[in-house]
């Protein structure tokens, strides 16, 4: 049913992800045209840098925490019904932030996976 | 650098997770037991039922989306530093909501994961 992107960025210039102004226009930015629908969001400025962004979407999720000392970026795109949307933000994200190295696990997030019996009470 | 509990609950009590007002009592009730640090929180209300809820965590974030009519849960906590606050949460969670089933994936999220090679440009 659904679509889960856990990623990690490492290598990007903390000056995109210091500050939530900088930030956020990117993140919108890639929202936007990956035709995802924001319901809301939410942004915390971290001092002296870092910052947590995530977007309450119509589709689920889609949410990003940095730490520009390290030049990294924690990553999840969580969303239901078609794939497409989610790979697209994935695809700009990595075009908007350039990572030296990235990281990147697909899972799904399934009503009736095989592996849930592993935890029948 | 931190610990992200992926899972999913099949098997709740519709009730308990069709409206913002009932599920939104219940896991700020579970975020406040559990120690996490609340930045913000938002909801969303899908018709005629389904919640998505996200909290913003000074830890990172924690998330929870419902379909009641399939009686299935998909839940989030991202957090950083000690393990403890999450793995608290989550035992709450399943206290709460007595899910008849469910699947539990702990994944870490590190900066520098040896997978993370796989992926070098």
């Amino acid at each position: 049913m659904g679509i889960h992107i856990i990623a990690e960025f490492r290598g990007v210039d903390p000056q995109k992800i210091s500050k939530v102004e900088d930030l956020r226009e990117v993140l919108d930015r890639v929202v936007s045209k990956s035709g995802l629908h924001v319901v809301s969001s939410s942004f915390h400025q971290f001092e002296p840098h870092g910052v947590s962004a995530i977007y309450l979407l119509s589709e689920s999720h889609f949410s990003v925490h940095t730490w520009p000392e390290y030049g990294y970026m924690a990553l999840d795109i969580f969303t239901c019904g078609d794939d497409g949307p989610a790979l697209k933000a994935f695809e700009l994200l990595l075009e908007e932030f350039k990572p030296k190295i990235f990281k990147r696990r697909i899972i799904r997030r399934d009503i009736f996976g095989q592996s849930a019996s592993q935890n029948i009470k």
